[in-house]
């Protein structure tokens, strides 16, 4: 689920944002950016060429989660052309790689994601027009993702290489982000227990160094078996397992009453009967369960399991729950916000051509937003909210073993829908190429400081334990290997 | 519950009455009916003005259930002087008691109601005027009930005191039948164990030997218990209990579609929270259970309970189900009713007078029903349906303790809704009395011939035997003494 | 739907069955048999091989409503064949036919349907294996049925060519009986409106003339409209078609309370959401709804409709009620099944061999039901029940048309389950073979009474005209052409 | 409905943001606190044993809403003793009434409330015990409401009659605060329109200058009449307001995903039938609906609305919406909420003896709460939250007429419980006298700001016209005079 990122691109309307000019920041920083951001800056300039074009592969092959073989193998190729060691189908999972430069400590990680949305394929131009009527498209902006990503660690691999900095680049392949949690096995896999700390990026419509949390969401199938009968017939003698998910759904809207008002839970119902005139023997719920907070849900999540024992109860039906998959909420680390930060102010604002400016509210017209354009400027700071919008990602579980910071970046014009024909479109062309670009100076850059200032690194570790406190991450998935859909 | 009556009444539509006129009875039936018939006939007519008087006093008191000390004293103390042997206050309740005369087998019982209506004073004219302003009334008719079946055991009891019948016969005053199940508490005490034949009656608009069951019933009090918390403050620290009573009524409206066409649920809401902005911590739905037969019943009522654990478990709340009452259906005895037929058919039409006929459509133009006056004619004796109309009483569980036979009279307007100041007025006045007395006489000569006849007592027994099989009676009322209110 | 058939079939706890041998009947009957009756039944004994030939093609062809391609051509292809005169594709239907001989009144028709059920294909063998894994099957043996019909019209079609009787004999070739109501298009087309009586026979697991009726029925497809919205960021934006459809459910589920015993009402969900995340914008509930007359039926449907747009109200949604098709309860003609029974107690039982009871035996245990074998005597003519068990035909709207005799012949094993590889198997066998050529025989020996005799056709007509009363029929199917799919 | 005193004061944890003692004020504060407000203090201190007795004579008296006779007597009569000009029984209210003195502009009002809750009788004493069983008490302090703020209009008349202040000062005596909503009847007749600033205390258990809102509220009642059956003889032609109540509270469920986070909904069932087998032809349901404001309070509303209407539709039967009452939310004036602040900090913490301090913590300890003592200290200025917590009240209404100012004063131990037996305690005895007289000093301080700064009442109004915007205020209340019970 990436809706994470959907849903802080599309809620603007973010009543707090408390603007924190105020405090005096403890991280030191260079007077001057160091010579190394100076190398890091032209290194993605010097391949500039390269990730526009695996961007542009990726947008074009446009595959589907767990599928994402042509896609997974291009980003692969290249990191291992560029010199990076690379394992390929790690984590039970083909498409699922690292690729790493470097040895001993630090061990910086970035994580790229590659899988594209079904449905959403859309030609590069301001107007709606499938390239290839009903197939996939990166309705999400990940084509732009992983090549971004691999640009950043490219730049710092040319830097160790030189001896210019010390430790280890790892760039992570990340698959099934939209379904299936790939990030989530990667890390049952203890793939990034040995980091020091990692970085990700998502395309958006503003630039900024992510300070809002996301929720904890359980995703939950609910399935009722109970007897068939002639519904005209007979209907004694059945025993209706659709009754037991409608008295479920039922049960689960009188909670809501009591429930915080950070809680969100949703269903649909994936099983409801064949034709009237059977009793259904079969019926299943699929529910999301979400608050601001793992526990928070998980408290929900108890009061979920005994609303559907209760309702097979009063069905008179058998009834199973299996866990689908679950995030955490994302740890916030405002240290490293911070100095990501830093790192966007001085990498000034992105500039668009008249053409761009153009595309943009041509497309904004067309889904019809109000024609404001790009928003290219930098962002400053957010005050974390309290409870964060409604969204989840599994990012959240990354950042429960390692600190974990997210850049954003304009990709496409603003308040556009996300997973809509708009960022694909916007992803094709030059665009979601100069966001990318940006993303991948956004993000060596902050590496730079990252390999650089140990007090950083120790800063950004003292707020992640502080705020991890004593729990331990226990992934939501089901136990077994990852769900990868058989060929 | 009295409510079988008010059902066999009013609702006139039985779409099958098949008339049997074609078996040839395998009871013996003397060519005249014996002089002992017309002694008992006699006897009624004798003792016209003393049973007229009995019933114009209880019609006067009208006491409420458990609260009929004066009805039940002017009975008990009449069956006295009539030399009958009085019990009081027996099996717990002090309105109810037993008069019996003679000795040995066989025996012979009756069963007599006394008690009122709450709100339905009325006087005794054709429109609706209450004698004292929310007053309870007899809407029911039962101060015609306790003097009818009086007339026809005194009658009796000549004949046994003048020799002329051997054996003893017993009047049951039996209180609260309209709410609390007096009958089934004097059978928990075993006053029904020794009886041969039981027999009772019931005002009705048409006269008939009975032939129809009754619903078995549950009456259940089904009780949540959750904790409060204040509804805008923080609804999430509360349980509502009416979640829980709303949820367990949503499973039993789905549960409807799944019991069989004769079973009937019903309930109402005792409590259902004080004042909005309180979570109710206490709330409770007090429902009635009914099927063609007990084990029917006993089958919904296992999916009830079912339905209100599921409730509480999916409102996370406490519950509770009291049984408060339940009565047996109705066990049919073909050849007691045959019986009587015969003496009804003897006895003849009961004859209004046209002061009588224009009362009738009077208060038939005032009821909003169709002006057809009364129906003193014999009814042909109807099949037994196989499902009964809805309707209840407690007179069914006597049924399984002895073979019990009952009698429907005319004492009121041809379809008049019971319960209503209509059977109030009617049963203060001649037409009501003139049904009281047919009722004395046509169990006085039924009487007559379960005295003399053992053959029609064996068949009488057989058939109950067969139909009751190995069925053990279990009074479903709770353990402990009778609901009696305290003073 | 044919589920009357699998229901009268399945559902042998008739409480009820009165026999009739009382009544003396007042339709003449030749002392013996006519000639006539001696030379259908030699016709059908001629044709056995042919018939059975044809029966097995539409077995193996197994094609499902609306694309019996090849089944209905054999059949109109042997008619024509026969000498009949055939129209094909008749009423907008491809696979609609009719087959006439003779000319002049009386004009007598019978109807054969031909359509197979998806995913029963199963081998002529006593033990469960598919003939072709996943392919359709004849599992409602209608292979069976138009053959059987086409012998009976084949055998009459002799004696008019003969001169021995004088009239029209027509074969309906009825598409589409297991979903889509084609015989209800074909009336719609005025096809039986000159027709003086109607036949059909069913297979079925005992020998009876069908006396019970069916239930009423309207399949309606509730469709809701919402507005959709992320489920987790702002759900306040969005109005849920779901809730809409659950709370439709959950009101016709409050209804069953106050809905007459006989009526039903069942549903399951065509749409029910896609995925959690989203609030569902389309969600459908495809609900039918019977009752055993029409006329009780369409009060239902009134308040359901109600239903449907309170639903819509709460859950602030739009909402469409589309009406796909609906029969009629079956008009019984008493007259009728009694000549039919009389002719099937003169063919006397059907008789088998050891081979075929062993059959019968053998795949009665592999279905889990007690190895009674074979049932071949003509069962007693049954009493009208009341209420009609569950179960509904289009075969309902024919018998408002005209007047309808239905033969039901075993072709199965006692107490078979319809719509199962049983009675696949055995219709691909000497079993259903046998049933069929006694369905020609009873039912060309009844249309000889039907041509020969004037009095009994009046006294049918007699009959059909005061059961109708002034009903006119309406066919509950919606207007424009039969839904059939496109190739 | 003072809840929202209850709530502010119950809802420690609140979460948001405290402290603000960095901006600057706008408005100007005289260095040193002027000789008027040495003044006030010492009148107050003048009147503390008349004041006191007052208290006590309420606390006594402890009548309920409307019928606060003695209650409303004591405090108008005190007024008129001290020179005030008295109207009794104004707005349609025999309890409400206004003493005022002065003249001309500014006119500064305060309001007072002194009605009891039902079933609250205790004893000034730490155990809980009863004073007169079943008996009313002051469990929300309002004994302690009317006479503080008497003490401080006393205090300023004095002034006026002194030649050192200008203008006029008017008390409100405001009844049925619990239950009626007496201060939007008086000012539907134009009681408050006058009125250059209006203020009021509530007792609490923190000393504070609300800056938190209260919600907005409507109080409806939802009545469904249906038509009665026999439930168990012919349900079928009932039609169940009950079903209708439940299906409406159902309804409302559902749309609890669909409102934002500040919306709180809550009901109970004030009729919800009477005896089982008798469908219930009356239904209601009590139902509150709130928000943050009063416009989206009324959105919901609207939907609720058709709700009701669309369970109506649902259960085929009538219904009714009686709006019964309904408040604004509180429109909060920083301005005066700082001139309210800067008293308190002056008049310095509330100081408690030892006595007192083990008596509070006896409460605690009895009551299960943390046995904190007492907190006498002024809490700095909050900052207003997004959305107040749960709780409405009828000064909201107030404060859409005229600025409004709230003093919040600490009369109970910490965290106590409002509306129990333990605020009943200790406003019976010094806790309680010691709150209500530092509301009199802080009340008549802040009074003398305001008729002695002409700048600060310009400020305060701008703010509130601000606020207010070109909102009109139409009382939510029904048409017609207060709801007074007859006597």
């Amino acid at each position: 689920m990436p809706e994470i990122y959907f849903i802080s691109l599309k809620k603007i309307s973010m009543k707090v944002c408390f603007f924190f000019l105020l405090f005096v920041s403890t991280i030191t920083w260079a007077q001057d950016p160091s010579k190394n951001k100076s190398a890091v800056v032209a290194s993605v300039d010097k391949h500039q060429k390269e990730l526009t074009h695996l961007s542009d592969q990726v947008w074009s092959f446009a595959e589907i989660a767990f599928k994402e073989a042509q896609s997974s193998k291009v980003l692969a190729d290249y990191a291992e052309a560029q010199g990076f060691s690379v394992k390929r189908a790690v984590a039970g999972m083909p498409t699922a790689f690292t690729a790493e430069y470097g040895t001993g400590k630090p061990i910086i990680g970035i994580m790229g994601e590659f899988d594209a949305l079904p449905g959403l394929s859309q030609k590069a131009q301001p107007t709606k027009d499938p390239l290839k009527e009903g197939a996939a498209g990166h309705g999400c902006g990940h084509n732009l993702f992983g090549p971004g990503s691999l640009g950043a660690v490219v730049a710092i691999k040319e830097l160790i290489a030189a001896g210019k900095l010390k430790g280890t680049i790892r760039f992570y392949g990340t698959p099934a982000e939209e379904n299936g949690g790939g990030k989530i096995y990667m890390a049952k896999a203890g793939l990034f227990n040995d980091l020091d700390v990692c970085l990700d990026w998502h395309p958006d419509y503003e630039n900024k160094a992510n300070m809002q949390s996301s929720q904890a969401i359980i995703d939950l199938l609910v399935e009722f078996k109970g007897k068939s009968a002639h519904a005209a017939a007979d209907p004694w003698n059945g025993k209706s397992a659709l009754d037991g998910a409608e008295l479920f759904t039922t049960g689960v809207n009188f909670l809501r009453e009591h429930v915080k008002p950070s809680v969100r839970m949703h269903y649909v119902y994936r099983k409801g009967g064949n034709v009237p005139n059977v009793i259904p023997d079969e019926a299943s719920v699929w529910i999301w369960i979400r608050d601001s907070k793992r526990i928070g849900m998980a408290e929900v999540e108890e009061r979920v399991r005994d609303i559907a024992k209760g309702a097979a109860l009063m069905a008179g039906v058998q009834y199973d729950i299996k866990v689908q998959t679950g995030d955490y909420e994302l740890l916030i680390n405002e240290t490293g916000a911070k100095a990501l930060q830093k790192n966007m102010e001085w990498l000034g604002p992105i500039t668009y051509t008249n053409e761009e400016i153009l595309f943009a509210k041509k497309i904004q017209k067309e889904a019809g937003i109000e024609e404001t354009g790009m928003k290219g400027e930098v962002k400053p700071l957010e005050k974390t909210k309290e409870d964060p919008d409604g969204g989840s990602t599994d990012v959240g579980d990354i950042s429960w073993i390692v600190p974990e910071i997210t850049f954003l970046g304009t990709t496409a014009p603003y308040k556009s829908p996300w997973h809509s024909w708009v960022v694909v479109a916007c992803g094709g062309m030059s665009i979601g190429h100069k966001g990318m670009l940006f993303a991948s100076k956004a993000l060596a850059t902050t590496m730079v400081d990252l390999f650089e200032n140990e007090t950083l690194r120790k800063d950004i570790r003292a707020e992640f334990e502080k705020k991890k406190g004593n729990n331990v991450w226990k992934p939501m998935v089901p136990d077994g290997p990852p769900p990868v859909p058989k060929q």
